[in-house]
């Protein structure tokens, strides 16, 4: 399967589209900007990680400015949080559900173009997950925050959980479908557990002992 | 018409130097450090935009390496704004002054070189834009100022409207002298008056609601 | 000689490895993070520099994802420094040191990846300097540091004069192993004389006279 199939654009676009419906509200309760300052960060985290991926693996220009879909979707979900964003004081849930779309999608499409683009497993898994974390690291770099794959709570693992099903589902033969909704609903889940629960991977032994001695 | 014509390299490495006079000088102001951090600085403003502009047209090595003259005016606006800087407390003008002529001139010579790859006008007009705001991007989150492209008043706009006139100018049939000259001095005006003025595009309403509660 | 060789390989994977140990480190000591934040951290670190220099060789996809040593030396530099790093309150110094190592393996292989793509010694000198300094400085701007390449102390001087090194020396006809560990040697041995007696270049006019006024 090639990745201009409908199946990756409809699941790339949708990610795009939820990245950018976060990039928006993030921009809008962290900093009092208009906009045009809005829709740009909109568009650097929905568009982000698709610009890395594609340059990783050559396929420059990115999609981005060869298919004005991109483009296209990425201001319109910056345009209609602007417009539609409620109360500034209700932003904090919609950002964390829709980062976590973002995150799965991307997470499995960019396994799959990294498939489509001759990779094996392991490769394919990492750079899904380099997409799917890159367009949120970009937009916190951005706006000045620890960017969330540093920060504790799971991020990067729920990305390459969704990755690696993918890569490795497509690989033994399961369809490029089911696979692919089956490795995003797993890392949608996995991040929103991660989230809800305050999860996260065992602390280092010299941090556990900073904090015990505190 | 090509990338490698007098005039394309005579508005390129004006910009590159304009934007080398501005890196230098912002890191004068913002932090105290040495030569070599404030010439790194400006080497870093000056040729990043240029860089991703290559890198997403798949024009790699970036004209940096291949031609020294890019590396030489860099570091010599470098050099120069380190040597002659005034008084630390008169620099906000020609910082100001000199990210517009670089955003200027970046908006329409990366246009130009997208129009040159073979893009259409919408895509030469995202490239010109993303080269003109992509040096003092870098340049902000290096020094860990909230990027110009976040903050209010005009800043991508104006690059998006000088790429726009250029790539459309040029598409129509207009000579490249006069659509750059054109592009680059609307994109110049726009934002001098954006920053004189204050102006801004339009505050989301959520943030106008916040405001006015205040 | 080709940049497949056991040298290359051997001085890139050291570097990697320095620079793994090192960002995972520094993501102990900044801050309160689980292991997979410390080893993404690692892994920004070490695999950052060969990236950007990869990306702009347009040699992608990048080494990192086509050769699984590259991964596996960087994940394991990463939960290595997660499980025996002592005491938060020592870090200090081993952090110093292992960045002063990755900088001065980076900046010969980078130097000679650039000659083995054809390039002279200028180009290369810089491609090197490129790739010492940019796994660090995404490791500082990930973490919201000054980027050490902007701070005072030298740090993209000794990476240039290495760089330097193995490019002239190799162009002159010296064999890749003593112009390698030359090179390597002279920017280590300048960084940590440079940290350890505070060494910078001269500070800007503004800034000395800024200073004797206070």
């Amino acid at each position: 399967m090639d990745t201009t199939t409908p199946l990756f654009l409809a699941l790339d676009l949708t990610g795009v589209f939820a990245f950018a419906l976060n990039g928006a509200l993030v921009a809008l309760k962290v900093t009092r900007i208009d906009v045009v300052g809005v829709v740009t960060l909109a568009m650097f985290t929905a568009l982000g990680g698709g610009m890395v991926r594609d340059i990783l693996l050559g396929a420059v220009p990115p999609a981005t400015f060869v298919d004005w879909r991109y483009l296209t979707v990425a201001a319109a979900g910056g345009v209609a949080a602007s417009l539609f964003a409620g109360g500034l004081e209700h932003l904090a849930r919609p950002i964390l559900v829709l980062d976590a779309a973002g995150l799965s999608l991307f997470a499995v499409t960019g396994a799959l173009k990294g498939l489509d683009f001759g990779m094996g497993v392991a490769q394919a898994t990492i750079l899904g997950t380099i997409t799917a974390v890159g367009g949120g690291t970009l937009r916190d770099v951005l706006v000045r925050e620890v960017p969330s794959v540093l920060s504790s709570g799971l991020y990067a693992v729920p990305a390459m959980l969704g990755a690696l099903i993918l890569a490795g589902g497509v690989t033994l033969g399961v369809a490029a479908l089911p696979a692919a909704l089956t490795g995003a609903i797993v890392c949608f889940v996995v991040r929103m557990l991660g989230v809800r629960y305050n999860l996260h991977a065992p602390l280092p032994r010299s941090v556990r002992r900073a904090a015990r001695r505190r």
